[in-house]
């Protein structure tokens, strides 16, 4: 059978690395008959405190050490799988094992996101290889198909719900009429969403995730601060309402579109037809549709985060550095940076829009509102009148537009909150229109 | 820039073939600084008949030709695309190939599912790869991912629709009520089916991607011999009022499961709920949904056939092979078989099922029909009993069963058919439960 012995190390023993662990020694046999070589866990560096962690105590007590040096030193590790998750140590921990010689493998996005480039190219200079399929999208295959299977392809869009926590509040607020700030605390209380959810709800996590994405599949260089994003907590029951009533429904995604060498990258909340794949993708699933020129749209869909998933990501990643290893192949993977690709400004933009007004019950009120879209270039396609307040003499208007550019969209709404009869600007929300 | 010029030899001149040609020229310096080499397309083998098509008068005159001498003596041909589909001539052209030191890249479902394992280890033996990701789901990522992505999971399930002009008549059927034979006289009108349909119809198309995605999957030899394999002809529209009456839909599926060493494979209708994600898939898309131990559900979903996306597939592994060319890698990639992996018969499947009956309209036929059920073992779970025709004095009778094994179930039909008061059985369909 293997001869070869091939080393792991694991830093971290958090959910993630705890299951990793477990895989690496539960499967022994099947990946290394899978490696063409013999897959051995050496060592797993961790926090003092985790030591009393359950998972701890399942595990051989030798393997455990909270001392860097000892885990770095350990000449018998060949693939360091880093799954601490973070930008610092994590950051630190890849250049080191880069520069030692060693593979990694990590789950870590923000990592990736933010530095992902500079280490792949520490990688290559010194032979070795830096894999993060699990960095997105938990368990579903997607840095692979980019690296490989779709690679005859300009691609033109990818259109992402890459964000389990804030799918799963939008879901429950479309389906039972419920508040964000209801939802978002019964999600803490079951663990879908953080004590701090603020990475989540705010869509910082989906702007590593579409950074990763985006300038794997762009080759353009796209960073976490590129990436113009808004969060789901400004949307209302009421924007639910008249989605439904429109045949649409709320989602946050994670967007990258391609035309002409022009890159646009964004994470917000979208209204898209109720009935469409993404539009059906509920609670915490992940769903990433990608669109090529010739392979058209395809569709990757799965659990896109949890120990398991994740670690079906992590342990992949490892098997293959191994078979390479093992078979004397050269294991490095550059991300090929066009250095033509220019990003879009969002003012630069262009999409449908959605906006929820409070204006004060007048006649001529629409005609106000309709002269400030007209002076801008934008034509609105329907609007929706309800629920005269009769104390208070407001009235809602929803305003759905055709198409129209971001910039002039901004100024629209700068100039309708100076308007006398507009009470409020509720709320402004963008239309995605997918081709299929 | 790229030094290294890497020949790609085409066999065939069909629609997918013609794609690749424009695709392999129009994309030449894309496809090259992809693979770190110039990927030139040295040479196109195609027949007389060929010459006269538009796509030859679109493509340099001096890469045809009709000698298969001549191709197979071309040494700067390095990469071998076989697209002329069928299992003769194309199996031996895939021998002399690989046994000439040449890579094969195919879309060619036939050869792959018959003959892939001999394939892959005469490659082997020659130090050159086959490559196959679009003999199966079109432009669809699925070999990778079962080959890299997916490599830390025991695979439990594949549940696939695979066949673009069943889901098309399945579709149609379903919406409009109508019946098989004249969907499928459109379908072919509109070129959704071949004139001659049988090898879609009757399932036999999808036993051969079920056999290369199983084999891949379970590392089980699975032939299409192997696999049980009934179509879709027999399906009437009541089949589907009733579906419809249950939450149900039917369609196509291609199933393999392995349970504790033991894989099933079957290609035949289904029933299963119209709101799952399979049951929403409609018209000529495909998806495949594959359960892991660690990943759970993934599903992946696109276009299965046409030239464009299949030639995405095939530029894709043209590129994968010439790029590992161009580092000095190894190409190889064997399916590594367990011999310890049984092929479950079907009679000992178990499953629920859908049986309707035309039965006499008397007293006591539901307690003499019951009494077949219970003598096999099988318990009822509901019965629907309807439109008696009082002409006839016969009535149809809708049965749906708990699971049972498909042996009790098939002597349950014998058995019933041989009874006085049963006029007809109509027809039996499996109802497949998927875990989500």
């Amino acid at each position: 059978m293997a001869e070869k012995n091939i080393g792991v190390g694991l830093l971290g023993l958090g959910v993630v690395a705890g299951q990793v662990a477990k895989v690496l020694i539960g499967k022994q046999a099947k990946l290394s008959t899978e490696a063409g070589a013999n897959l051995v866990l050496r060592k797993i560096k961790c926090l003092p405190q985790d030591l009393d962690r359950p998972v701890a105590k399942e595990l051989p007590k030798e393997l455990l050490t909270t001392d860097e040096e000892e885990f770095f030193n350990d000449k018998s590790i060949d693939i360091v799988v880093e799954a601490i998750g973070g930008e610092h140590p994590a950051f630190e921990y890849h250049k080191r094992a880069l520069s030692s010689g060693r593979h990694i493998v990590t789950s870590n996005k923000e990592v990736i996101a933010k530095h992902g480039i500079e280490l792949l190219t520490l990688a290559q200079k010194n032979n070795v290889s830096v894999n993060y399929e699990a960095s997105v999208g938990g368990g579903i295959p997607l840095i692979a198909p980019f690296k490989y299977d779709l690679v005859a392809n300009e691609l033109q869009g990818i259109y992402a719900i890459i964000n389990g926590t804030t799918n799963y509040i939008l879901t429950r607020m479309g389906r039972e009429g419920l508040d964000f700030a209801s939802v978002l605390k019964n999600a803490q209380e079951l663990g879908y969403a953080e004590a701090n959810p603020v990475n989540d709800i705010e869509g910082i996590d989906a702007t590593y995730k579409l950074a990763i994405l985006a300038t794997l599949g762009f080759k353009a260089r796209v960073r976490p601060e590129d990436i113009h994003h808004e969060g789901i907590s400004r949307i209302r029951s009421q924007d639910f309402k008249y989605a439904h009533e429109l045949g649409l429904t709320i989602k946050l995604l994670a967007i990258a579109k391609q035309n002409n060498g022009t890159v646009e990258t964004r994470v917000h909340p979208v209204l898209i037809p109720a009935d469409s794949f993404l539009g059906k993708v509920d609670g915490v699933y992940n769903a990433i549709l990608v669109q090529g020129d010739l392979v058209g749209n395809v569709i990757f869909f799965g659990q896109g985060a949890g120990a398991k998933p994740t670690s079906s990501a992590v342990v992949s990643d490892i098997v293959d550095v191994a078979r390479k290893m093992a078979s004397g192949n050269k294991s490095t993977y550059q991300w090929k940076l066009n250095p033509a690709i220019k990003l879009k400004p969002i003012a630069d933009i262009q999409t449908r829009y959605y906006i929820r007004l409070t204006v004060n019950d007048q006649p001529k009120v629409l005609s106000q509102i309709s002269q400030v879209f007209g002076d801008n270039g934008i034509s609105i396609s329907s609007v929706i009148q309800k629920e005269t307040d009769d104390t208070a003499r407001t009235t809602e208007i929803v305003i759905m537009t055709h198409s129209a550019r971001e910039k002039a969209m901004q100024q629209t709404l700068t100039e309708l909150s100076q308007l006398d009869v507009v009470g409020e600007i509720s709320n402004f929300i963008r239309v995605e229109d997918i081709k299929q």
